[in-house]
């Protein structure tokens, strides 16, 4: 006998859960596609030589290799042929480069799969995870204004959650850089190393970074310093007050030039898309991937729920699949964490276990004899597109109740013999705790209103 | 520069037909979640010790193993220990025996995931490929009735996967074991071989059949080996002829008439479900796994491609997780292999490559001074519930229309000058094949009713 057990790191659901994930998967599909973005799914595994070329050896340390059982028996010379995919970054730019003749650019693909890291053992931290990722990729250019339709997908992903209040943070890491070789830090290991410190902030206060970058490693004026932590403490507030901002930097070298321009062309299409004022901001201090992201980059921070960080983050990219192809492919995208923000939601107690099931109602079994009744009104019931139960043994009413409540079904649906000979079903709404009878052959439709009506109520 | 490939036996998918996979997986969940199925995913490796308790040697040589780097720098001593699951079962008895005092029994339980498996490459034969199953799990005993509900499930899928006419062939392992044995062949694998042997009717014919099995290795009666024949012969035609059909086989043994107590069971409910008695049959010949299956056993075929297979299989058995708990559980259920089926429905020219797109409209950019007029028409087509892409740079009008044409967008909106002045938009319809002008604020409710249509014709 041997004791039942998952791997550690991983993330198993009971089915109430699930049900409230598979929920949220299905939200950030829904819109996904809502804004036109294509489906693709990759393979588990990629071919190791593959996926590790871009890799440093952090990523090569956390990734987890697949051998068959003939393979294992073979092997000696090297790494394994396979390895599981850690992120939708590198399956993507595989499959771009080797279906690039094929595929439309601008090309929008969405992406919702599991992606597996080695990581060391940790609470919230996991080994294999949902990244549900979203890329524009233009074939030579892509413009700008495609940074702006992700905003606003981000934007109408959340909304749609209903997780609470968020705030989109934006930057452009041309401005950044431009910013940072204006104060004479024009390497960009250099800005990084800077950027590290100042990150530190809120952690060991102004003093400290202030101490750290005037001092012998840095030996930057405190004049420099300080224009740093004012440029890096910008946040607005509204729409105007962004723009107020950005106005309020002047003019500088080139590059700055081009990230002013470009914070200004998004900031204006996402007003023109809709999306509120309140929920996106400047905030100078982002930064990102720093040898990655070029242009705009984006994270997303639960405003009741700061210490969670960023649930949605991203940018812009120069060329995506260097590696695999000549052509020149740069890229917009963001991924959202799923498995960790789930396990952060349940964490903060915003993760309602007490969800509705999938199950909308369930036909009790009041005596042996009537199960055929029970199978055709649950067939009705099914054929209106409303997912039903039957109990299929009978067993005392009070118990049939309590597994539906138990299992969170709305509908209970009672046809006893009295209700039979009058033509009736009786219904238990356990949400509403309420109870109607109704005619057998417009009990699916009045099922289906009261849903309706829920899904309206809900937003969905 | 690396070449970009996948590794050889997986089935990746271009966006037009990730679509129609995506929609064949949408309708086998659907229906899933209508008969009050809950959603079940496990881990995508499994510990190697949970994974190989059951598994014969056959098994084993085709299980893909993990390990991270770290893992493969101290390897020596024994298997990895993570492998990937190669079912659903296996993962579902653990999942089961894990989490048995959190879940209630009968447990109904649908997963649709990814499995593995090391095979040999071959055409049509895949490493990744997508199971979709379903079981009902009962603690100590489970009635029958529910092999009567799986059937309707089955049923029910393959009607909304709209693929063509189809049977789901019905027996019962009982039945059969009691009929080999009143036949002399009392032991398990002595009636696998008779069975094997038999399989091999359709190729082969009756003679070299039945000279097999008269012959040394099995040295059968004629008259035993006739009666085997005339046995797995039968296939019924509708539903008074398949209980016709029980009646004839007259008493036999307590386990030959339980499996026909429970046929006849079956049966009886499948037709109150209101499946369609064209839908089923009896076929006595069909075993599936024998060490395995106890009662009833089901497999599906297309009628119009029966040598495709089965499409759906499945049956009752008589203990999950005997591995993992002490704990008896009997369940029932089936798996579909979509991957399997989408590749043999797409060499028989069955998936229409020209599906619609999941991209319901498209906003044409007739003129760059108006990408914001064109984003706020595409914001309330999106609120609508409409799938709206938007064009963001302007380019020929032939060029855009070629792209949604070629994309399988049916709706390309249009909002030049002109109509912006008059405050309507233009709309082509390219399924259709007609051109409407509609006041803005009416678009959105317009296209709806138009995609409601169309989704109510095909059934959806």
């Amino acid at each position: 006998m041997i004791k039942p057990r998952t791997p550690p790191g991983v993330m198993e659901l009971l089915p109430r859960e699930q049900i409230a994930f598979q929920r949220m998967l299905d939200t950030i599909r829904r819109n996904y596609e809502r804004f036109g973005f294509l489906p693709v799914e990759t393979p588990v595994f990629e071919l190791s030589e593959t996926l590790l070329t871009k890799s440093g050896g952090e990523t090569e340390r956390q990734v987890y290799f697949v051998q068959s059982t003939g393979a294992l028996a073979k092997e000696g010379e090297g790494l394994p042929e396979l390895a599981l995919r850690f992120d939708l970054t590198v399956p993507l730019a595989r499959y771009v480069a080797e279906h690039e003749h094929e595929l439309t650019f601008p090309f929008r693909r969405y992406q919702i799969q599991r992606v597996y890291r080695g990581e060391r053992q940790q609470r919230g931290r996991f080994r294999e995870f949902y990244q549900c990722d979203i890329d524009v990729i233009g074939k030579d250019a892509l413009s700008v204004r495609f940074d702006a339709e992700i905003l606003a997908v981000i934007h109408a992903v959340f909304s749609d959650l209903g997780i609470g209040d968020f705030t989109i943070q934006l930057n452009n890491r041309k401005l950044m850089r431009g910013f940072f070789e204006a104060q004479g830090v024009t390497d960009g290991e250099q800005q990084a190393l800077v950027l590290r410190e100042v990150d530190k902030l809120d952690k060991r206060g102004a003093d400290y970074v202030r101490e750290t970058l005037t001092g012998e490693g840095f030996g930057m004026s405190a004049e420099g310093v300080d224009r740093i932590l004012d440029f890096v403490a910008v946040r607005s507030t509204g729409h105007a007050d962004a723009l107020a901002r950005l106005d309020a930097l002047g003019q500088g070298s080139d590059t700055f030039n081009q990230g002013l321009a470009e914070l200004r062309e998004v900031l204006e299409l996402v007003k023109a898309l809709g999306v509120p004022e309140s929920a996106y901001c400047l905030n100078f201090s982002i930064a990102r991937g720093l040898d990655y992201y070029t242009g705009t980059v984006y994270e997303t921070q639960l405003d009741g729920y700061p210490q969670i960080g960023s649930i949605c983050s991203g940018g812009r990219y120069e060329d995506l699949a260097s590696h695999y192809t000549k052509s020149k492919l740069p890229g917009v995208g963001i991924s959202i964490g799923l498995t960790r923000l789930f396990w952060q939601l349940r964490e903060a107690g915003l993760i309602a276990g007490s969800d509705e099931s999938s199950v909308q109602a369930m036909v009790a079994l009041m005596d042996e004899g009537q199960l055929a009744e029970s199978l055709d009104i649950a067939r009705r019931l099914r054929a209106a597109g409303i997912n039903t139960e039957v109990q299929m043994e009978s067993r005392k009413l009070a118990k049939q109740f309590q597994y539906a409540s138990r299992a969170g079904i709305r509908f209970v649906v009672l046809a006893g013999e009295d209700e039979l000979a009058r033509g009736v079903v009786t219904v238990k709404d356990l949400l509403r705790e309420q109870q109607f009878d109704v005619k057998r052959e417009e009990l699916a439709s009045s099922l289906k209103v009261e849903l309706e009506q829920a899904r309206a109520l809900a937003g969905r």
